[in-house]
């Protein structure tokens, strides 16, 4: 999608340790024109599949899922990083490798939001090694439910998550999609 | 407003502690529908006040700021929680006292997201003590940044956190206020 590969290259700025940092529009401040505009691609991609709820995981996903949920008219829920005493009762719990932070950390959904009878859209700001997708494609797989599609603002796509969520036979709908990255050459785009 | 105290006896639950739990349609579920409603009262309530940027904090506070900046046409920023390797350079820090979880967190915000120019809504899902608004507040404040108000979906007025912020001159709209909570009287509002 044109209006991100061009934002990424307007304001995007690399870090150490392969680190694309977005957070002048995505990630801490959201430019809301910006994210409506993702959330209506969102739709577009996926208006036909069934989908009845967009699953993403906090914190950064949240404002893009609830962006794109008004264009489907389903609810969102976050997953959630921490077990706080707010949640109680039963949870599906899957680990997750932080990209970002050290060590493993538990990605929990309360069991009464995700059933058998849903179709899920997973919603996310970042696929890289794709930590954090199989953690959520394990949450919704233990409750039995569908998995609609996975759409992500940008993606790696030579850090491998991408392929391992296709070869799950999943499909995955990237709007930015990142071949190369570094601070001498920029970024650049697959396609 | 009559939609959130409605829904609030509809579907929240009493549990331990004085925990409302309000996950099935705010906080870990989001109705957004529900959201798109309260983010066009936030703009009802502020719309003449020069608000350039909505600041909330993660992870709950997301999706209503996002829903609300719609409405004002202007960038959200949330103030992360947890230092990740992705926030670095110079940021505002200011600790926080958890209700949820046990002890102090700190609360940052990139410096380069918040400057004096800035006139500033806070938005965020609960209030009872303030403990993550004094955060906020004082984070606008190291920054130079006029606070133009505090929006809550949910506050619990007998906990003393809107008394104090009403203190400090800011203005604070709360679109249900809770008087008492029990698990056999059940949400009463005030008003």
């Amino acid at each position: 999608m044109k209006v991100v590969e061009d934002r990424v290259l307007a304001d995007g700025k690399i870090g150490e340790g392969d680190v694309l940092k977005v957070d002048s529009f995505l990630n801490h401040q959201i430019d809301i024109g910006f994210l409506c505009e993702v959330g209506r691609e969102f739709h577009r991609l996926f208006c036909n599949c069934g989908v009845n709820k967009i699953l993403t995981i906090e914190a950064s996903g949240i404002g893009i899922a609830c962006m794109t949920a008004q264009f489907f008219n389903v609810p969102v829920v976050f997953a959630k990083k921490t077990k706080t005493v707010n949640i109680y009762g039963d949870v599906y719990t899957a680990k997750a490798l932080s990209y970002t932070r050290d060590g493993y950390y538990d990605v929990t959904v309360a069991k009464e939001f995700i059933s058998s009878s849903d179709n899920v859209l997973i919603i996310d700001d970042f696929l890289a090694k794709g930590n954090a997708l199989r953690a959520l494609i394990s949450l919704i797989c233990g409750a039995g439910a569908k998995i609609a599609g996975v759409g992500i603002v940008i993606e790696k796509i030579y850090q491998g998550g991408g392929d391992y969520i296709k070869s799950l036979g999943i499909r995955l709908e990237s709007l930015a999609k990142i071949s190369s990255m570094d601070k001498t050459g920029g970024v650049c785009f697959a396609e």
